[in-house]
């Protein structure tokens, strides 16, 4: 078995080796469609026709971004490319992100043709396969790194935790940011405890089954929720529950809903990577209503994740030894946060349905809720759960926890 | 263990894959193209991974529309098929709109390509015709009528509102819509004033050019305040204005803003031809801040189109003549539409900002600004200007009416 493992391991070396001659075989202006453009080395300003990032270097000149081409040094790993991870991809492709790492196990169907970005001869091609091929040939300068695989087994979960350690922009060194792209709580879950391990700041985003609602939120380990910390929010759309989650039942997709959701996340990446505007802790999308609620939670210091307990307490120590000017401003700017605009809601959700829900739930704005109900713990204790050598599958550690 | 070995044994089938289609591509005639989808006669609910409207068919089973094939008999004109016209036709050629009539006269440059949808190997080719391409290889359903020029001379007007009145899904029918995503001042003013003279709906579109604000805008002529009934309003983002408009300088642009607005846009469209949700009649986006203002506004009755003032004589008699209650409900409908959640802004615009600005200028929310001064009127007659056998161009037109 080992030698299989060895002689596989190298047949993949040699194929991609191979692949990779193949591509730079290509002459530019030759291939598919007659084939993309060159790779160009450094970002320049200059307003031609021929030069793919005037209008985003223009942001310089604009007063909006004070180091573009910053951009380039950064690497960001998307967990889902589907209907919000694609287009979040071709966003970053374009704005010419430094590395792009993509992980999905889907292939693409065309059931997918509602939404963005893949197009229907790509049928039967593994979604990050397809993604990286479209990628690619729209921006050569941007490196790529695929994975067709299932991120919830442990034996991925181990490479996954890898990648994000170690498939930063220079090889050995993190990635700077994680965006959550996916479509189910456990790989939510799966994302959230490899980050919480890390220690690694990441985005989550979500399309209710309806299609008519979303959100995105930022995840700093410590600083902020963790998805453990609190039950998932939806934002409400005025539509009973029960219509939206059934079983086996086809759920509701739209492009339009995708895109807001694909665009306010990169929108929230590039905040946060260049260092402009407001980044946005929680930003929900209404559909029907058109309207967009922004909230921030903090941890909740008994979150059933040990490792955001840890980052908790790590956070506590930094911000303790921060001079007490910097904690002022730190925390003022928090409020501001809150409440921007001076909005004010008045909140709809009753008493009774918040209790109902298990956990710290935060007050909710107008328009929020949450958008699955965790089981109530049988017992208080708190084991702490590892998936070291454990044999069993993510999925059925996730059952174990959730039933404790 | 022996999952290591399947992924490896997966990863190989895939790299050969992906090696015989990069030697494939080199073969002339391969490569894009060579796939797409066959014509679908009868949109179904069936779940199947082939079935590539099963996803938006089930919005019904969900709740959210009653009649989604309605879609099919929509006919919808796009003036602009940039960073957000692209989008914006992609979006409603996956939704499986009945008939698509695209309108620009710009090729596609490598310098568009920070923005969505355009692909470097189209650099050169006409927009409308490299995206009627990929558009109809993404729906083959969708009928599809592009021109090649620009709208604001006079020869192409007569012919651009020729289409409108009769271009829709059955030749000699209008169009259902009419979406505006062009960039300029003067295209806006024309499709204004073919929306005006036809009592055409329409909704305009609109991003900054520091590219980190943008807007969506519903116009129903006599209803709602047409493009000439008061200046256009921007979404503020704390930056000088002085900084966003200088001649000759080029605009930065991002695919987060324009994904975002287009799918705002497009979600309005979807709302407003399948009946469902709120339809915003004018709804703002604040990248830095990511605030999203709504508003609605009247239409100024001495607005300086002729055709806008007929609109709303008809519009009122209309009006009057509906039953005394559903008169009540409409007044009401438009009440909840500027507070549908009780949200409260406070003016931050100064009464004498205000007077500076000439026309009426709306109870402008906090965030919000006018986004062009619209000339001082130096007499007080109104000229009635058409523009049939006058020689000249809606140009010159144009700069005549605005020293009126």
């Amino acid at each position: 078995m080992a030698e299989s493992v060895e002689r596989l391991q190298q047949r993949v070396q040699e194929l991609e080796r191979e692949l990779a001659q193949e591509r730079n075989r290509r002459v530019p202006g030759s291939g598919e469609g007659g084939g993309g453009r060159v790779r160009i080395d450094k970002m320049s300003s200059e307003v031609v026709d021929s030069n793919p990032y005037s209008r985003l270097m223009a942001l310089k000149r604009m007063g909006i971004v004070s180091d573009y081409e910053k951009i380039r040094t950064f690497a960001v790993a998307i967990v889902g490319v589907g209907g919000v991870g694609s287009v979040t991809a071709e966003m970053l492709t374009r704005c010419g992100i430094g590395k792009l790492l993509l992980f999905d196990y889907d292939k693409v169907e065309l059931a997918n043709m509602n939404r963005l970005f893949f197009q229907p001869h790509q049928a039967g091609l593994s979604k990050v396969q397809a993604a990286e091929h479209t990628l690619r040939n729209i921006n050569p300068d941007v490196l790529f790194e695929v994975h067709n695989y299932n991120i919830t087994t442990v034996e991925n979960f181990q490479h996954f935790m890898d990648r994000i350690s170690n498939g930063g922009l220079e090889e050995g060194k993190p990635v700077d940011l994680v965006l959550s792209c996916v479509d189910n709580f456990e790989a939510r879950m799966t994302i959230n405890t490899a980050c919480n391990e890390l220690g690694q700041t990441w985005m989550e985003s979500g399309v209710s089954e309806n299609a008519v609602s979303g959100h995105i939120q930022l995840i700093i380990p410590g600083e902020s929720a963790c998805f453990a910390c609190a039950p998932p929010l939806v934002v409400a759309a005025n539509i009973d529950e029960k219509t939206l989650k059934r079983e086996g039942v086809c759920a509701a997709s739209l492009p339009t809903t995708m895109g807001v959701v694909a665009g306010i996340l990169v929108q929230n990446v590039l905040k946060f990577l260049l260092n402009f505007g407001t980044v946005s802790f929680y930003l929900g999308y209404n559909a029907m209503q058109d309207f967009f609620p922004t909230m921030s939670m903090k941890p909740n210091p008994q979150c059933d994740d040990r490792n955001c307990r840890k980052q908790q307490e790590e956070y506590k120590k930094k911000v303790a030894a921060l001079p007490k000017q910097e904690v002022m401003q730190e925390e003022e700017e928090i409020i501001h946060e809150d409440n921007e605009w001076g909005i004010e809601l008045v909140s709809e959700v009753s008493e009774e349905e918040l209790k109902n829900s298990s956990g710290p739930v935060p007050d909710l704005p107008e328009g929020i809720t949450v958008a699955y109900t965790i089981p109530k713990k049988q017992e208080d204790s708190v084991t702490e759960v590892t998936v070291e050598d454990s044999g069993e599958s993510l999925e059925d550690l996730m059952a174990k926890m959730k039933n404790m």
